[in-house]
C-alpha cells in the first residue's frame, strides 16, 4: 500500500477520461464503488429534471406529449442506448423494468420457436430472471414450456435442439464474471435456439457489437451504468429481422400502431415500439435520457480500457497486502474475462461493507458473504481506488468492522 | 350565458374546496379541463423533486434505498391510495402500469377460477384493458383462455357459470357513465365469477367501497385524479381474503418475500407486495406520494358533490347556449351516472378542442368526433367554468375553430 496514492495520481495524470468526473454530483471525500447497483447523479440531471416538472408537466400540462415529446420518448432514449450496444437504429426502446421486459421477450421466443418447450438459464443467473421465466412456465402446460438450469460450466455442452430459448445475463452479478456473447450465441443458433441476453451489467460497461453478433433480443437496465436514477426504466433490444414476426404477451395500447385511434382491436406497432406496454414514467424516463448524454463523445472502448486499469489497481493492492489475506477474489483474475467489478468472499463481508460506508466508501454486499465493488469508469479516480484500499487495509488491520454497530443487519444494503 | 360569471362567483363563493385550488401551480389565465388525462402539478412537488433527485439520490446513493425507505415507497403510497378507496391497510401496493397490473390481475384471477376458461369485458372498455387480456389469451390455448366482449346495455345479462372473470372500467372512458360496482360485484359473484376493476377515471374523482363492495381485484392510474405527474406509476388492489391463494404471472424479484437473499426459488411476498415485480421509478413514485398528500383533509364525498356541481353547471351553460345547439352530450344527464367528465359529439370536434387550447381552454378530443371535458374538483372553480363555456361559445359564434391551424391533426392530443 506504500506507493498507492503516489502510483494514483500518475494514473489519473495519464487518464483521458479523467475530466468527466467532473460531469458528476457526488458526495465530498466518497469514494463510490456502486455505480453497478444505482449511478450516481450526473449535474445535468438537476436542471432537467426542473425543465420536465416545472416547464413541460407544470406548464405545458397534456400538450406535452406533443410539444415535448413524450410520446416518442422511450425512443429517443432506445435510440441513444443503442449506440452503446453497437445496434443500428430502430432496435432498441426504453420501458418498463428489466423483469416486465424479460417477460415479454420470453413469450415473444417461445412463439418464434413453436415446435420446442425448454427454456434454459444458468443456476448462476441474477434470480429475477429465473423468477420471470419460472412464472411464465406457471401459466402454460409442460408441453408448452419447461424450464431448465444448468451450472454455467455446462452451459455449451447443454444445448441441444429440444431448446427454444437461451436466457442468459452476459456479467454475473455476483463474480462478474463475462460471457462471450458471440460465440455462445452462434452455438446456440448452430441448434436453432433463440437467445436472450441481459445486459444489466454490461451496457455502459464494456463494449458491445450486438448486431455483429447476431443476437436476437436483449434487455438493460437503466440506472447502473446508464446512471438514470433510482429505478430508471429499462430497455429492449430486438433485432430487426425478427419484427415482422413478433407477437409478445404484454400488448398494451402504448404498443398499438396508432394508440389514439382507440381501436377494439389490437395491431401492433411495426417496429420495435410494439414492445411498449401502458404509459411510461416520463419523469423518470427525462432523467435517464439526460443522463445518456455523458455518453455522447466517449466510446465505450475508452470506458472499457479505463474500468480494467481501476480494477487492475485495485485487485493489486488487495494481492499485494499481507493484511488483506482473508479476502478471497472470486472474480476472474484476467480483466478481459470479467466485467468493470470485482467480488472478495470474507466471512465479515456485512460487517466490512458497513464499516467501509461508515467511512464514505459506498461498496455492495452480497448475501451470504460477498463484498462486490463496482468501477465505473466515468467518474472513478485511482485516486478513488487508492483511498478505498487504504481505508479497507486500515478497517481490516483494526478489525473497526468489528464494532457491533457494523453487524447489525438492515433490510437492504 | 349572460349570468355565468355573476353565478360562478356565487358558487365560488360558497365552495368549501375553493382554497386547495391554492395548492396547484397552474399556468396563468389557463383553464384545465383534462385533468382526467394528465392531473397538473401541486406546488408541493417542486420541493419534493429537487429532494428526490439532489439529496436522496444525489447524496444519499444506493443507501436511500435504507435511508430514505425507497424500498418501501410501493406500500407507503399504495396506503395513502387505499384511505381513497375506502380499502383497509394492506390491500394496495403502487406499481408499473395499469396495463402490466391487469395482465397480473388477469392470470391471478384465471388460477383462482380453474374450470373456467372465458374472461368478460365490454367493447366499450378502454382499449388496452381489451389488448392485454387478448394478449394474455393469445399464449393459451382455447381450453385455458376464451375472450368475449359484450355491449354494456347487455352486460348483466351476460354473466353466466361458464365465465371466470369479468374485468371492467367503472367510468366510461368517452362518456363518462359510471357502473354500479357494488351491484356488478355481487351480480358476479353471484356466478362464481371474479371481477377486476379498473378505476382509471375513479380513483380520486368518486367514492369507493371496495371492502364493503366485496372487490376482489382492481388496478389505477396515478396520473389522472390523483395528479402524480407523466406516467406515474398504477396501483393494484387485492382483497385481503385472497392473499393466501395467488398467483401472478409476473413474479420478478421485488415481489419475493426476501429480494436480498437472492434465492434461486421464487417465494412470494406473503401481503399485496407479491405484485410488486421489477425496480420501481423512484422518481415518479415520489412525485406521486407526495401529491396524494393534497387529500389527507378532504373527504371524496366533498370532491364528488363539487364535481357533480362543476359538471352540471357547464351542463347546463351548453344546454341553455342556442350556439351552442350542435353540441349533443352523449354522457348521462344524471350527474350520480357519470363519472367527473362530460363528453360531446360535434362534427368539428378536433378543430373546436385545437382552438379552444388556443384560448387557453384545455379540454380533451377523443377520436373520431368527441370533445371531452374532465372536471376536476381540487382545482377547478366555478369561474374557469364559466370562462370555459363562455370560450366555447364565442369560438363556435364566431366559427374562428374553421381557420385552418386548428384542422391540422397532431398524432397525439
Amino acid at each position: 500500500m506504500i506507493n498507492a496514492l503516489k502510483n494514483a495520481l500518475e494514473l489519473d495524470h495519464k487518464d483521458p477520461l479523467a475530466p468527466v468526473k467532473d460531469k458528476f454530483e457526488l458526495p465530498q471525500n466518497t469514494v463510490y464503488l456502486d455505480g453497478n447497483s444505482l449511478g450516481p447523479m450526473l449535474t445535468s440531471i438537476k436542471a432537467a429534471v426542473t425543465d420536465v416538472v416545472q416547464q413541460q408537466w407544470g406548464s405545458g400540462l397534456i400538450t406535452s406529449w406533443n410539444r415535448h415529446h413524450w410520446i416518442d420518448l422511450p425512443t429517443t432514449v432506445g435510440e441513444k442506448i443503442a449506440k452503446l450496444l453497437g445496434a443500428a437504429p430502430g432496435q432498441v426502446v426504453c420501458t418498463d423494468s428489466v423483469s416486465v421486459n424479460l417477460f415479454k421477450l420470453l413469450g415473444c421466443a417461445l412463439k418464434l420457436n413453436p415446435k420446442r418447450n425448454v427454456v434454459l438459464t444458468e443456476t448462476s443467473n441474477f434470480p429475477t430472471d429465473v423468477y420471470i421465466a419460472d412464472g411464465f412456465r406457471s401459466f402454460l402446460s409442460q408441453q408448452e414450456c419447461q424450464l431448465q438450469l444448468c451450472d454455467s460450466a455446462q452451459l455449451l455442452g447443454s444445448l441441444n435442439a429440444d431448446i427454444a430459448v437461451l436466457l442468459l445475463t452476459q456479467v454475473d452479478f455476483r463474480s462478474g464474471k463475462l460471457h462471450d456473447i458471440a460465440k455462445i450465441t452462434a452455438a446456440a443458433q448452430h441448434f436453432g435456439i433463440i437467445v436472450i441476453w441481459d445486459l444489466a451489467h454490461s451496457a455502459g460497461a464494456v463494449p458491445l457489437r450486438l448486431d455483429a453478433w447476431n443476437v436476437d433480443f436483449a434487455v438493460g437496465c437503466g440506472y447502473k451504468y446508464l446512471n438514470g436514477g433510482p429505478g430508471a426504466p429499462a430497455f429492449i433490444y430486438a433485432a430487426k429481422r425478427h419484427h415482422g414476426n413478433i407477437v409478445q404477451p404484454l400488448q398494451g395500447w402504448m404498443g398499438h400502431k396508432a394508440p389514439f385511434d382507440f381501436d377494439l382491436d389490437y395491431s401492433p406497432s411495426p417496429d420495435v415500439r410494439q414492445f411498449l406496454c401502458g404509459t411510461p414514467p416520463i419523469v423518470s424516463m427525462h432523467i435517464l435520457n439526460t443522463a445518456l448524454d455523458v455518453f455522447q463523445d466517449i466510446s465505450m472502448e475508452d470506458i472499457r480500457a479505463k474500468a480494467m486499469a481501476l480494477s487492475g489497481f485495485f485487485e493489486n493492492l488487495i494481492a499485494t497486502s499481507e493484511t488483506l489475506g482473508e479476502m478471497q477474489l472470486i472474480s476472474p483474475t484476467d480483466p478481459t474475462q470479467r466485467g468493470n467489478q470485482l467480488a472478495y468472499r470474507h466471512p465479515n463481508a456485512y460487517a466490512i461493507c458497513q464499516a467501509l460506508i461508515a467511512e464514505n466508501v459506498i461498496a455492495d454486499f452480497r448475501s451470504p458473504d460477498l463484498l462486490r465493488f463496482g468501477f465505473s469508469a466515468l467518474f472513478l479516480s485511482f485516486t478513488d481506488i487508492a483511498n478505498a484500499a487504504l481505508t479497507l487495509h486500515k478497517l481490516v488491520k483494526t478489525k473497526a468492522y468489528l464494532e457491533p454497530r457494523f453487524s447489525q443487519r438492515q433490510r437492504v444494503t
